[in-house]
């Protein structure tokens, strides 16, 4: 098992010294791909190289995608991060670095995970979170939560070196869970579905949906509990396109 | 007890983004207290402050100093932190920050404890990781081991705090698991449920609701959450009583 199954996303990012400080940091806990959404900045940027340090490579090699479902879609674990909890995060799955690195881990064995990060100024958008399974958030002063990008990526990654190095990778794993393409297909028919028998409607609709949600991904379903559920909300609309009332 | 009797030192520094870096990382973990030995770089400097996002008056207050000893003479625990491990730092204390910083914890409530680091581009000499009390070793990729300045400084001061926290018993625990009645109950309802829409007939009913059942059950269902599914159910159940077919 290796830590090159771990990816680094980064979504937006402005500053190139930032991807070149993120890259260093890559190369210092061990990982190597690094992917870029809609990137502001140039990881060929002199700004980018100046600060990657025996990390270029990363960078050479970095890929750029248009949106966030496309940088995760192989993946079998997706860890956003946030300085923000509150509001609509409270019911995701929210852990310290430490509470998440063991999932990833365990996943890396099964195949990729990701760590996603937000732009320098603003973070992740709620919908970016809400898109990820685990939210981690870097336990800093309140008064002042948001950590300089690289610095963020370098705490997270040593995190998970630290994590990656005590596993001693002799503990049977569990089945793996659905990639996350195979989820998201699974979470759109079951918010069709749940539409359609007016259990989601009106404003709390999507409240309820990233509730029903959060606790699947909490589960971590596999494939075959993923295609179970997916064949439950096609009974349900099966059920109301053959039940339509008067 | 407070992580503002935790120094950081920062010995020989060169380039003035790293002294900013270093503070924003400070005002981040909640520490204040930043001193410079023998500095080649300038806390006022504009690229300093640049970097220093919030930590600004840390970089205010900073105290300039001629040589290590003078940084640490109040300290009743002092530790260097290292890429390198071998040769001379062979007998001394040496351990991963997780090992360093519950001593750094257990000294704060009764004095002053210091973190050194040293020069961006050859680090602390030998003689200084000597004059310390604990070598402390970033467990880096060995083959790339030696971080940015900040980063270190960053990746050390997350660790404390997470210590501080996990010591001041400041951690928010997760929501309780909904009672098992209550899981039973929802169960129950579910079950009769994805009978009704035909979902569970014939003789695969029980393995499919067993797994049905253990995929929420391994989510460990709050009771907020556990209300949601009971009224997933109950109003699969309401759908079918008002739109039976003919």
């Amino acid at each position: 098992m290796s830590l090159h199954n771990c990816r680094v996303v980064l979504v937006r990012p402005k500053i190139a010294a930032n991807l070149g400080a993120a890259a260093r940091a890559m190369r210092n806990m061990g990982l190597t791909d690094l992917v870029l959404v809609s990137p502001e900045a140039d990881a060929a940027d002199p700004r980018a190289r100046r600060l990657a340090t025996h990390g270029e490579a990363i960078l050479d090699q970095a890929r750029v995608v248009g949106d966030l479902a496309e940088a995760l879609a192989d993946c079998l674990f997706v860890a956003a991060t946030s300085a923000r909890t509150g509001g609509p995060f409270r019911r995701q799955s929210v852990g310290f670095p430490d509470q998440a690195m063991p999932r990833v881990v365990e996943c890396l064995s099964q195949g990729p995970a990701a760590l996603v990060f937000g732009p320098e100024s603003s973070g992740l958008t709620n919908a970016e979170v809400a898109a990820c399974h685990f939210l981690i958030h870097i336990p800093a002063d309140p008064t002042c939560p948001a950590l300089n990008l690289a610095q963020a990526v370098a705490v997270c990654l040593y995190e998970l070196r630290c994590c990656w190095l005590r596993t001693s990778g002799t503990v049977l794993p569990p089945a793996p869970p659905a990639p996350y393409a195979t989820q998201e297909r699974l979470f759109a028919n079951l918010r069709a579905a749940l539409e359609e028998i007016h259990f989601l409607y009106g404003p709390k609709a999507d409240a309820l949906m990233h509730a029903l949600r959060h606790l699947i991904v909490r589960a971590r379903p596999s494939a075959m509990e993923t295609d179970v559920l997916l064949g439950l909300a096609r009974q349900i609309r099966w059920y109301v396109e053959h039940h339509r009332g008067p």
